[in-house]
């Protein structure tokens, strides 16, 4: 198993990125071929003392920014760590590629060099979100701002089929549908149009959720529009960034409350592992022909390393052919 | 002052709306009229020794539940305590009104009933939710699924009136608009026309804001349709409950973590307060003409005093008058 890995994407790069493929070589046995400027990443390498075995780079001078347009991967920044990375991908130079750069870039990128399954008419972005039953997947998380009812089925199908294999062990996902109530005539006419549809379908659909019920893990996938599941993530994120700030402030008030603070401090420490984004390593795109991992742009080592094992399951799974396989029967249902 | 309170909205009426009328009294110097079935107001009252001293009753024997049609209020359940107190409202009878009870009904029975500012297409409902800076206004949350660019404009409008006479003391409102990211071109067309017409307005507008970043108080009023303002609401309800939970087992783990949590007792539960919307009281509802306030649906008696706080306050602070003279000015400006 060979992961490309996208040096020079985030905002701790490219010290952190090697430092969490370097960890994953060491954890979970892969290889790894890195995109970016490679004598800068062999000084990195060489100043903290980071082991660059079982690592190959292709070299590239160029790195797409957040400040760039996301089209520009395509065209003044296709020599960038980025372009190079999914060039590599879609050429057969590796079997998963992860990056922690630009979102848009990353998904323009993902769609016309990797290229999306034919069927799948827009890829989306699939955040891998705690619950108090584990790992929940939220699709669309961000990559497409206005969707129409099929897309959504769309996406209820490919979060479906990825936490089944890669999260759920084969016992088959439950899907729901972000919704402001839990009645069938709940939202707007795309929530109602995408109601019937996965209704209709043969996913294991257990109807309209509510955004305070995602957090208790009432489905295994939450399917919504790009808009307001990226408003989902992002609010889940901020409240408990809030919750955890209260919290240090409170445990800081006093000597009692700093005693009080390390006799649980194990405990808050778990706890706030359980929280973190960092240890689920990123989020799949999904609907492209090959594996993408999107990670957090403040990535540190520990969420590359755990994007990189994410990426390795994703490639085992063989998700992107039941995909297909799923979008080929349609096709010939109709047809 | 008189409030007007629907004694048989929520989970937990009558006894806790009247408990919450009771303790709003001493606490406020209010008088209340109450709506709903006499005969078991004072028989709840006398059983829980309840004083209703300084209440009034409307007697009327029917109630608008949550499985009933929003439109029936105008109909079959016209004689509702809800509707009963909407008319009183929209008569006189009081200065502003409570309720509990179904959102979708108090919606629209303060449309027909109450009736609209001329001027305002669409009501909505203004949350009010805990940040790191004070109390933040989220507009809309929940009202209009479907909203138009103009629309999200008055919202910031109302938004911004009331958060700077009501809570603001004078000190004029900043207000944001909820998107996928802070740059101008962020969104679909909603957000985008939404923009220009909030930045050519003259309101303080500090543009795009992040889900992630409301918590931290970004802004005091957040703009945004009501289906992701409604997701926002909820999921910061559910991941703040999430935590607290996670918290509570944590602290219960072993003798040594519950010694820790008896030395941060007086820490955690100010933090818990601070995350509590009961202690807000409720959500105006913004665009009709007489001061109306939804308060959640298991409000207990904390939550009941409180929103009738609220309401006094936003009776007295004439904000009505300032929007209707705002949506005048604007007529005569096109005119």
């Amino acid at each position: 198993m060979k992961i490309i890995v996208d040096a020079f994407g985030g905002d701790n790069a490219p010290l952190e990125v090697i430092r969490g493929a370097a960890e994953a070589i060491e954890a979970y046995d892969v290889d790894i071929l890195l995109t970016g400027k490679e004598a800068i990443i062999r000084q990195t390498a060489a100043e903290h003392a980071v082991s660059l075995d079982r690592m190959e780079i292709l070299d590239c001078d160029d790195v797409i920014t957040m400040d760039d347009h996301p089209r520009s991967i395509l065209k003044e920044h296709k020599n960038s760590s980025m372009a190079v990375g999914l060039q590599a991908l879609a050429a057969g130079q590796g079997d998963a590629f992860v990056s922690a750069g630009s979102t848009g870039a990353l998904l323009m990128g993902s769609t016309f060099l990797v290229k999306r399954i034919s069927g799948v008419s827009r890829p989306a972005i699939a955040a891998v979100i705690p619950s108090t039953k584990g790992p929940v997947m939220l699709i669309d998380s961000g990559a497409n701002a206005d969707c129409r009812a099929d897309m959504l089925l769309r996406f209820g199908q490919m979060g479906s089929l990825y936490m089944t294999d890669v999260m759920g062990g084969g016992k088959e996902a439950t899907v729901g549908l972000l919704n402001v109530g839990t009645e069938e005539t709940k939202g707007g006419p795309l929530q109602q149009e995408a109601y019937a549809l996965l209704k209709q379908s043969n996913l294991q659909f257990v109807g309209n959720v509510e955004a305070r019920d995602v957090p208790f893990g009432v489905a295994d996938v939450i399917v919504a529009d790009g808009f307001s599941g990226n408003v989902l993530l992002k609010t889940m994120e901020g409240t408990a960034d809030m919750i955890v700030q209260n919290l240090k402030t409170m445990f800081y008030t006093s000597l009692k409350t700093k005693i009080g603070a390390l006799l649980v401090k194990k405990e808050l420490d778990a706890f706030k592992k359980s929280m973190s984004t960092a240890e689920y390593g990123g989020a799949p795109l999904l609907g492209v022909r090959k594996p993408v991992i999107k990670t957090h742009g403040n990535a540190k080592a520990l969420a590359i390393k755990n994007a990189i094992r994410v990426a390795a399951e994703f490639a085992k799974a063989g998700v992107i052919d039941k995909i297909k396989a799923t979008v080929q029967a349609e096709g010939a249902e109709e047809a």
